[in-house]
């Protein structure tokens, strides 16, 4: 991983965040999502099969939020988009793809996802890249992300050449995957003990 | 809809609740989630296809709950569930898989998530139905609903001989309708203004 610590930010394996689930919790809400060992198996393959596409993603995911005011406010001041913060996120937007294929599901993989969950959240939003930007994204977008990063995807796990049921079984995993992250990044916005 | 005055607690229509979002905001949050007039069509065309297939969609899913003893809790008081309230929520459940797929997503059926949203939180559950339940579902176990919920759809979608195309298209569809209203079901889980 030793080009992941150029990436400015990027505080994988170095936040002391406690989760807002135990491992035992964690894997409640995994079997919630139906992720099994299975998934993992193909989130590792779709780790491999994204990992040289993760700038046409971000090309993708980027146009979609720059095509829509309503998100480019978040990365803006009075309607001024932070260039700098756009291009610092993108970096560890370009990581979080492949952690999320290829990390273990483990106490650091939480303590991270809280991390990125604060800084989407008043608590620690524009502090890491000293971002003039609007001071929370509101959570229901955080929650609506889930259908664009999941659909979006598909194109790029069928571009190397896998076979229909390969590509359905990456894309079921990265589906389980997205979705288990976005309820992890939703705590900081919720009431104590309704999460 | 003259049957579905029959099913208890169904409300819809008949709810005052205060809406989360404006029609000009949930606008704003079907673009967040891709949802255009053709999944529009491909929704209406989905409640034909699953029309006469409620109780065996309801099987699969109140099969899933069943077996998983951390989410049969909510529906449970002290271990033990609530037959009545199972009975009585699934009769709603049905109703909801149409009303997702028919319904326009107007100030009537913002209302209706609404209320749904709060007899999931503490300010209505078990009131309904006077249950003897868990006080709250916690919010990370709705969220994760959008998987099970989107997953298993999808056989159901197929079971009328459509084409791969239309079917995939009904399902897109589907996820984006149960990801919008997960969203909406988040609402009185979430400190004021961060929703």
């Amino acid at each position: 991983m030793s080009e992941s610590h150029a990436i400015p930010g990027y505080a994988y394996g170095n936040v002391s965040q406690t989760t807002p689930l135990s491992l035992e919790e964690l894997d409640l809400l995994k079997q919630t999502v139906l992720f099994s060992p299975e998934d993992e198996r193909f989130l590792h393959l779709a780790g491999e099969v994204l990992g040289d596409q993760t700038e046409a993603i971000l090309d993708v995911w980027y146009g979609y939020v720059g095509s829509h005011p309503h998100l480019l406010h978040y990365f803006s001041l009075q309607g001024q988009p932070d260039g700098h913060y756009l291009s610092a996120v993108r970096k560890r937007f370009g990581q979080w793809i492949i952690d999320t294929c290829t990390r273990p599901y483990d106490t650091a993989w939480l303590a991270y996802q809280q991390e990125i969950a604060l800084r989407h959240h008043t608590t620690k939003k524009n502090l890491t890249d000293d971002a003039r930007a609007e001071p929370i994204i509101h959570l229901r977008y955080i929650l609506a992300f889930i259908v664009p990063l999941t659909l979006t995807i598909k194109d790029f796990l069928a571009a190397k050449g896998h076979n229909a049921e390969t590509v359905a079984g990456m894309h079921a995993a990265w589906f389980k995957a997205v979705t288990l992250t976005a309820v992890l990044w939703s705590y900081p916005y919720v009431h104590t003990n309704e999460f």
